[in-house]
């Protein structure tokens, strides 16, 4: 069960309310690195978990992360008071800085919520929950959630480059605070499960004999030209990271022939051409 | 440049084609954990990177990757050859377990696209380029990388689970074993700089004295109940994965208090009694 | 701020596991009329509220709604509990109504969740957050609200038709009582907002002789034929419900004339035909 | 069948087009709240009713709306006449104000259209056929009906504040006219069917009985706090509106105990430490 | 204006109700080959043409389109008379055909709309009108049109393929008709306006000698291998389409160079090695 | 197997970097008239395709368009060299017209790509794979290409018209010379088919004498009004373009009756007024 005291995480103000600002701070709401992913992302991570101490750690953040949506739509809803909402207001008509803040506004948040936050991102697109990423595997799920934890963080660091409010240079900077600790607490999970040697390949249950043992740790490098050099890096040569294989480069070469997928079946209706195929068909004459 | 020889990467194979399977297949062409997702996102990432080596990186196995789809699509067609399509079919009418692969088809592989692959998941819906990530870091773009190969290889595994086909088991032999390397080649690159120092947290060029100092470190947990105890973890005590901090618990206190948004502008059209507010309208009285 | 006590808010049990119901639970979850919708569409009208009570009454149940999301994930991970995986289990094989459970059991629940929840509706799409609505007027918000909870509750007791666990009706029989409240609770704020006369038009605060007063309590019908007689029934006669107008009744006539658009501009490169226009072109020609 | 006359329902007329309102009033043509989405509503709804006059009523005005969507892109494209195309137009390098007003343009409107109106709001986000409510069910529809022209009004409303251009408002102020008509009508279906004692709890075939007794007239309250008093409204105490129950309040208690999901499948490929499980797993370990 | 007389285009009527056939309808109504599509994209293009033939040829049409989405929408219906919604129903626990026919049933079908139609596809996934091309070139709109009208044909013989019910032919058969008029239809208007020497290049305003005159003519074969030869077709040699050019062949040559996008910006926040660039980092070591 | 070389196809060059055009590029590359459409649509048709010419020009022409998503991917970053990403910069502060530049930017491309390209378009909106056609019958796909070619075409002279940068002039002159090529080769695959009477109806595999041979060559004419004249074009009178028929012209009759749709069932759930029918309840008696 869940509950609410009604008090924000942490306070929220703002000095000198930019509406421009509040199309921003979308991004941070409804934008795929955004407030409402990792929420949900948790929330759904944690109810597939049997597991109680990850089950916890996963809820209990994910509820934190609802405080965080309802910091940031107060401050859109803060930084949208007294926003210009009519084309014909004397200060939009004459002053050019004016119409080029009506021209930065969310069209959407004046006209589809009446000067509030919306669940979408800072070019009016709607989140949607196919970026909620719950695989059943903890280590793609803990890297998962790193990955969300490092854009979300680099969109705060940008958002707090954007402004000069202390109010909101106050709130971000918390933002960005969490967001350091929540990288850190997922990749604490994989150190717990024993590290690259613990939790590579992903997954790791999957018996490792039965996949191909030849590509398995070869870079393939698809790069063609006279001067081409072979890449050489960390996952060129040396030991795998997960202690399991060696490292090697190999330029591409086509294991396999040219596809022959089958002729155009008469039950799809294709042209009569097609169904004729290579036999008087002129289209159907190979080419190489 | 790009450039096309004509053949497979590696060969594909069907013995014993299955309609079912074909729509399966569906969701690692199209499914958010999909070859259409790597290799875009390897490609954008790739053409907004100036550092010559991590930019040839990420071209070269962005295109490497346009070879898995194919690879995809033809194992696609090739399970879908004599497939029924009539509801009709003597088959289909007098043999249940027909009648069953029929409804576990996917509609559109037939009526879209005639019995062809086709850029969307298991379930038919399209692919959506808001999961191409690239976000202009390098840690996070790798460890989004990471991630996008361990949920990629988790569905392989899967998909390799549901089939005996000996064509298909190997064609997704030689795939799980691309991922494999894949998720080591992009963690390699976090090694190569530094590892969790060297990365954390990400990004690690904003001046980390400008975020909160009292909360980057520390476990917020918001669990309440007479007998929870805190959680005990890596991330709640010790030194930091980045040997900048000390992890540390907390127990959820709000900070701030009920938020103040703005009352309802009037040129937002809100109900009369919004307007009126407190003043006589027993809606706002407050309710604590 | 936000805590969980990390129980369920109902029990959720489930005697005779069947992974097709597991599928058709997801439409309570991500599907337009689910739990998802509700609990996020309470708390961004609840977060752009400044009337205490009204915020409270709105964050109290998007709170509640959490729990909701939570039991019918634990239901759809408790009727995936041993659900086949593969196309080649022996049940599979020679059984069809294995085979059938297989073809109607969700491709991504087991693909792309390990068999637990996502938040996407019954045929796999994902759900879409511009299905949030917050006006910012408190009467349309409601009855947007008492619309959610209605075709909420219809979707609810079609689940409970198409199970007969124990368990199942059990637990579904709770959420539909909270759709009967929830559908009572927002039809009760319009209530003390002054039912039809207090809350109509909305918005009531927009000037209402702005409108035109020809066509705001008029029904305009377009149907025509030799032997259409007028609709008749509360809305073509009598007082109008917000007692400001008189119904009328009248077959739709064109105020307007066709209307004149604007030619193709030259910038906009259409075809030199549509440049050309009535002079010379003879698809220019009027055809009436 | 259907058929057209050519004209418009009513007129339009732009003294001083704007191409700033042509993308505003995208949102009252492609947004959720748009034409687009009532006039398919409707006819979703009339094309699924077998009893004649509400199949009369809803096709009838479904196909009224079609005329509005008609109107608004005529006002589209007259407000795009002579818009600047350009950013190298002298008017937009050398005037701040013709600049705004480019920036504040839809790009789309010009790059894909040529200067008229799309199927998209006023950011450009395609409108998406998933608003479209037909349940099946009368008394949900005409509450979703409802809602549709309340927010429809609100928008309607913002939109007539935005411009001061004559035909612009003489156009918006039938628009709104037939909105506040509309609203009427679907809520006089209501009363038809007997006003709230009539139709709740929607759908009410469902043998109420049936739903749980304890919590279907019962607001739950998931406040918390040392000073938190119970809400008190018109749903917290007193006859129900359907008469059929008391309300009354109660503050959240979970009926439920920690959920026992089931543990990793291993055909699912978790973790091998998700699959040892709490013996010798440390994270499998209970944390309260 | 518009106008409905409540009719049928062409009689519907259903011998044999089958749940999946219902299903597969939807491709014709919501997918994007279906009737949604092609009614609306008429209608945008008409709204937006100023020439009073062309305007009332795409309007008429795109107003007939909405009969034929009534027609399968009641087909939809005819076809879910009576099917199965219960996992418990006798029928379906005892008769594996049966359970294949709940399997090959649209889950929403029932959930969302009580056994009718949805403007959805055959996979339940929304339309959406990013789909509505209406580019404001009436040569670029009419190949548009003839494509939707030859997809939409295609897919209609599938549909009759699948089917053997009289009715359900025979409706269909008249839709493949009304296809194959308006494939001819809009291809006709190419003909009106000069066939291919009248249209092409598309669009023919913009000024011809403005584009490069060295590959506007040329077939750029990006196949490499040692036996390749090169393409010969129509395209490859001879005189264009147009009659403005010659056509050639030629192997792909990159003619620039390794982009050399521009370094991070700091203000970006990327990682501290991506700012020090070559200087010192191993990273940004050229690898060619 | 796939390969690059890592160079442009053509130079990409940008003198005076505008942040507004590097927004209005984005159509290009993510816009359904894009580049990644054609890219994958080609890709997809190709890796359906049997016949190996048909297979190779379309594979040839898929590869060729990665480079131009490149180029333009370029093009944008270079346009965002040295963009304001601060509402605090002086020079915004101060000067309207870097407001406006501001205000005209793409927010997305700062806050979540750091100053690159996205795979979205030029609103922000993400490109959705359900535009990539590929029906599995030729005639329709190459109408589909000729139609993706000749919208990018109009695209790609909008964008050339917005622009007096010489670099960018150059780089679009190439993209619209491509276009111009492609729409050719699409288009010249049906004259190799035989043109009209080879290719029409589509499909031409379908026998002809199965679809309604009343309705197959007649225009149908919705339209209605005392002085409407029947529509009078290539396509009301003459033989049909592919020489099978006979135009004509109709007005609009309607062939079928009011349509009979099942009254609802109970086990959807409907109010108990539907399900009494016209027995007793006002509602259901008909209206005409």
């Amino acid at each position: 069960m869940y509950y609410t005291d009604g008090k924000l995480q942490y306070p929220v103000r703002v000095e000198n309310p930019d509406p421009r600002f509040a199309r921003y701070l979308q991004q941070a709401i409804g934008g795929v690195e955004g407030e409402i992913r990792v929420s949900m992302q948790y929330f759904f991570q944690g109810w597939a978990t049997s597991d109680p101490k990850h089950r916890d750690m996963l809820l209990s953040t994910a509820t934190e992360e609802i405080a965080h949506i309802e910091m940031l739509s107060t401050a859109v809803a803060l930084n949208l008071e007294g926003a210009p909402t009519s084309l014909q207001d004397e200060a939009v008509k004459e002053d050019p800085a004016m119409a080029a803040i009506l021209g930065g506004m969310s069209a959407k948040q004046y006209l589809s919520s009446g000067l509030h936050a919306m669940p979408v991102d800072s070019d009016g697109v709607p989140f949607d929950m196919s970026h909620i990423y719950a695989s059943g595997n903890i280590a793609a799920d803990m890297y998962a959630n790193a990955t969300a934890e490092s854009t979300g963080r680099v969109l705060a660091t940008r958002l707090y480059n954007m402004t000069d409010d202390p109010g909101m240079k106050d709130m971000l900077s918390f933002l960005i605070a969490r967001d350091t600790m929540h990288q850190q607490q997922w990749l604490a999970v994989i150190e717990e499960l024993g590290g690259y040697e613990g939790v590579l390949p992903i997954p790791n249950s999957f018996p490792q004999d039965e996949e191909n043992q030849e590509f398995n740790y070869v870079y393939v490098d698809t790069r063609i030209g006279e001067d081409i050099q072979p890449l050489d890096g960390r996952f060129t040569s040396g030991a795998s990271l997960d202690g399991r294989g060696e490292f090697s480069h190999e330029f591409a070469v086509p294991e396999g022939d040219v596809p022959q997928v089958p002729p155009p079946a008469p039950d799809t209706f294709p042209q009569e051409s097609q169904l004729e195929g290579a036999d008087g068909d002129p289209a159907a004459t190979p080419s190489t």
